[in-house]
């Protein structure tokens, strides 16, 4: 079950003004489920993306970043579950372009103004006459407070709809940043997410735009782990409609921009918690943290490795403090000249672990109080430098294993 | 279940003149089970090892490194389960070296002279008053027949003991080759298993013993894992008697060389093949081999990522020829100038995917019988050049969780 998420309202979401969202039922996945969403911006709008790193990369990643380049308004998104269209080779390309040409032509706009997404089984044909059969129901369907019903349309495997708001103040000016987001197996992204989109109101220049993108996935969707597989179709979309009044912001040092930057990166941070709150099979959320590392590789290496570690993730499920797997992880994270005597590994507040050994004050019972929490931070300080890093993870439980033993049954 | 081991018999392994092993019950384990192993080496025998690599490395380790640098007669190892004597800091270092002092003082040779290994939990005292307890009965037990009790006393999680003889001929003399090992959670070997010995009694000079125990450990220890998780207390140790009879082996590009070298590999691919089926939980064995790359590091990356991945491991587990999970593997696996395209990916002689996506001639009967075999092969053809890797694995099952989630309890 999702760890410590509290349950969704429609009135928790903001609206941002230049946006409306619709979502219909294609009939992709089983009958009663919403799986196609669309999202409609109106002229003036800026968007930014990062995009999986996975060479094997799905046909709608290769589009949207192809469009994204070529035009410089974009005008719709559409998002499609039960199906990634990963792995279909040339005819995936030409069904992500067909989708979008349909959709434009539904909103009488150039088909590389529109940007598709999928998510679901990797290797099975995207089901194009469904997904053009659907969307006029999605385009008619579209409004500004329906944020609530777009998280639910982009679940596959997720427990629980993701999504955030936050509003800051801009030259005396609400700024709104509401986003979502869905993905709970195959959660190790590298530069972005499952899917996330996250959108404001705010009137930013596309450059800095770019900018304050890289630097919400960095500290958030990209310092999040359920499992180490790095999925396919991975997308994290910032956009901007420049509709809430304020100057713009055109200068990344000015404090507009910070403040911005901190609401965006906020909410993106909220999203990619709950998507590992939410990860297969979690009953536990781990906040692995490494400090006094000399720079942020070697922190991110340690704490993926402790992250990773499918010895660790099980004695977490099990509330066994058996707190020897953390430290064989750190001495396996790939530091060479790490000396582990100079280590501090923590539970919470608990010193655990110095000097190459358990620390003489630790005592079972304080680990095994800690263990029995839902929510335990890890923090090992290296003791070599200044630099600290924060990684997201879950317990690795017997239900993750009959979720992905049964996924396409 | 273990995946087609067959049951060993005393009668299968084959002594090896100039070493003796005793076993003995310590009561470090659990009652009723022999956790103490003596070896006991003629004068004359060269003994070399291969270590983890983990930085967090159990003092035997340590202990024992020192002592194959300063002796080079060494005369007798030791071997304890159910305590790891790791993460126990200089309090380690000196019972490690005290125990090898007492088995000194029974043997009547220099506490150097002693190799030390632990497996089983890391980060609790080792108990040096049960392991001293219990030497006397072990050196008394001592014969050249016991290689079957040895490979049962070294047991942890392993289900089943893991041994193999080979005989090869040496100038017309029979040379014998046998080797017990252990080890079935936390198996991602960097240099060394959990623990391996592999003896013979041909004669050898000690370099060339060194490069064979490397060149060994690099085509079967080395290319396994279980659960990724690299151990503190891997060792793998090949020695020599040099009680055969034959020319002694003085140069590396002789006949004679590289038909101990292919019998030494065997047998410790046998091993370590066996460590693998009996992996914990595991219900398939998996061969992971991966051809045509530009060189061995890229064929280990695409191995690792495919016999790393949860979700891949899962999918075996079910049977389920849910083949993109492979495809999104070779993806991240970091090759960053890959061209998916001219991938091939093979289930046993299946061919699955080509062209970046599913192969035309695929159908999933047939990917759905090759899932449902024992054992499986996946071949991946990266068609950029000329080097091959093969990697074993198992599956991620119920059990997995199970075992590692009261492994303490």
């Amino acid at each position: 079950m999702p760890v410590n998420i509290s349950t969704l309202h429609p009135g928790h979401l903001l609206p941002i003004s230049g946006i409306t969202l619709g979502v219909a039922e294609a009939g992709i996945k089983k009958p009663g489920r919403k799986d196609l969403l669309v999202m409609v911006l109106d002229e003036g709008s800026h968007v930014s993306g990062v995009f999986t790193q996975n060479r094997f990369c799905a046909a709608p990643v290769i589009v949207a970043k192809q469009h994204l380049t070529y035009s410089s308004a974009i005008r719709a998104m559409m998002v499609n579950t039960g199906n990634a269209n990963a792995g279909t080779g040339e005819a995936g390309i030409q069904h992500a372009v067909a989708s979008c040409a349909e959709l434009a032509r539904l909103l009488g706009c150039a088909t590389q103004q529109v940007l598709p997404f999928s998510t679901g089984v990797i290797m099975e044909p995207l089901p194009l006459d469904k997904i053009v059969a659907g969307l006029p129901a999605a385009v008619a369907n579209c409004k500004a407070d329906n944020w609530f019903n777009a998280a639910h349309a982009i679940m596959t495997t997720d427990i629980v709809p993701k999504a955030a708001s936050r509003q800051v103040q801009i030259d005396g000016k609400t700024v709104t940043v509401t986003g979502i987001a869905k993905g709970s197996g195959m959660i190790r992204p590298n530069m972005a997410t499952m899917l996330g989109y996250v959108a404001t109101d705010a009137d930013i220049a596309p450059d800095l735009l770019q900018s304050m993108v890289r630097h919400a996935a960095d500290h958030s969707f990209n310092r999040i782990t359920v499992d180490g597989d790095t999925s396919t179709n991975d997308a994290f979309i910032l956009l901007a409609t420049g509709k809430a009044g304020h100057r713009a912001i055109t200068r990344q040092d000015g404090a507009a921009y910070s403040v911005l930057q901190e609401a965006v990166t906020a909410v993106a941070a909220d999203l990619a918690k709950m998507i590992v709150r939410d990860g297969e099979g979690a009953t536990k959320f781990i906040t692995v943290q490494v400090d006094a590392g000399k720079n942020s590789a070697e922190c991110i290496k340690v704490a993926y490795a402790i992250a990773h570690s499918p010895l660790i993730k099980t004695a977490f499920f099990a509330s066994d403090p058996n707190l020897g797997r953390i430290l064989a992880a750190i001495g396996y994270a790939g530091i060479d000249d790490l000396d582990v005597s100079g280590i501090q590994l923590y539970l919470d507040d608990i010193l655990v672990a110095e000097h190459g050994g358990r620390a003489s004050r630790y005592r079972e019972e304080d680990g095994q109080r800690v263990m029995n929490q839902p929510e335990i931070t890890v923090r090992v300080v290296l003791n070599r430098g200044l630099v600290s890093t924060t990684v997201w993870t879950c317990d690795f439980s017997y239900d993750y294993v009959r979720i992905n033993a049964s996924y396409r049954s």
